[in-house]
């Protein structure tokens, strides 16, 4: 949870992904000499990561008998063309958690994509999305300033509505389209603490505009989904 | 591209992300304080993050002027419903190359998805996609033993056409659907090398499973694609 970025965080995300494709539970562990060797790290990094994950329930020591797998923590899966609000309205736990508002400049790639100058301000929304109680998604909303002031005072509405659903049912943005890109990063300090993850573990990050019919763009969101906690899921059509 | 860790490639990770949401080219960098200051790192990780960013050609310093940002490298862009084979055929440089092939136990997970015991032998193939030449995509294949002999010999056909339609085409085995999952992850010392990354930079993560009509798996991919080059675009319907 703080800023830095231990070795053994890095090594931990590695054997996650590992033992999740290589092992079953009930699996003994690899030793830590061997460990060691396929990362080419030290002893003390291994027994770093090995000590969270007997913390986390992803490991169990039985004395005398060796190191076991227990197994991955489940992940929330989704349709990457839905949007994640609709995925997890209903699951237990869930819910959208407004942590900060302000008024700012956008970052240069956001003001580009909604048509502003970088000089030009914007409404910033910073949610977290929890499911089982647990924080899943954290969610910045960057909303040029005009739109974004209709909405600044109306927290009550975000937790009946997703932020969309409010922009084009209440205040009358007609919203026709929407456009993500999917890409892996990984969490940065200013939002790794909200989602109770180290600095410099992997996330999803879903970026989409909003688009009204005439293409002109309603709004930004940048999400980054926790990587051990959720995976997008869907159909493949054109397999060849 | 060693299987070591240190962490300027984690903080290279974090600033390249970074600067892509909040950096237009020609923006003037942070100062190396500052930098050190947001990831709790030292001057000395910071700098060698810088230099290999300056020798990637992402940033440029200007003798007595100061460091600036020229923009980050250009990602292929997929749609998640689609076969990066299909995305990438037709453009410059792309090509699918076999690296290995053999035959062994399946890993866990895999076994799983195709209904294998764990002791089951497959054909594994690691292919490389490359698009201008440079690594994009690193591919796991597996094949249950009996289907995979059948393509074991055919690489020549593998250049000409992906391995879900030299399948279904040629060798008779009627692919119904196709059941993908997208994740993030770090990239792991087994096929870092190849992509030309080093361990620990974030990569896309692509399993599929093809199937019969009648269920039965045929065999399944796991796809890595570089974090840097890559992402997944589409259109999202359900965008309540």
């Amino acid at each position: 949870m703080r800023p830095q970025v231990p070795k053994y965080v890095t090594i931990k995300a590695l054997l996650e992904a590992r033992w999740e494709r290589t092992m079953l539970p009930g699996d003994r562990l690899p030793s830590e000499t061997e460990l060691c060797a396929t990362f080419s790290v030290s002893r003390a990094t291994i027994q770093q990561a090995l000590q969270l994950f007997e913390q986390e329930g992803v490991i169990r020591r039985d004395q005398g008998r060796g190191t076991f797998y227990v197994g991955p923590a489940q992940r929330t899966e989704q349709e990457p063309s839905q949007l994640l609000e609709t995925t997890i309205r209903g699951r237990p736990g869930a819910e959208i958690r407004i942590l900060r508002k302000s008024v700012g400049m956008p970052p240069a790639h956001i003001a580009m994509r909604l048509g502003l100058a970088r000089e030009d301000r914007v409404v910033t929304l910073e949610r977290l999305g929890l499911v089982e109680g647990a924080p899943l998604v954290f969610i910045y909303s960057y909303l040029p300033l005009e739109t974004g002031m209709k909405i600044f005072e109306v927290e009550e509405h975000l937790k009946q509505m997703t932020l969309a659903a409010l922009l084009n049912d209440v205040y009358g943005y007609r919203i026709a389209s929407v456009r993500q890109t999917i890409a892996a990063r990984l969490s940065d300090p200013s939002f790794a603490a909200d989602l109770g993850i180290d600095v410099g573990v992997p996330v999803l990050e879903g970026e989409r505009t909003y688009y009204a019919g005439d293409g002109a763009p309603v709004f930004c969101a940048l999400s980054y989904y926790r990587g051990d906690r959720h995976s997008f899921t869907m159909s493949v059509k054109d397999w060849r």
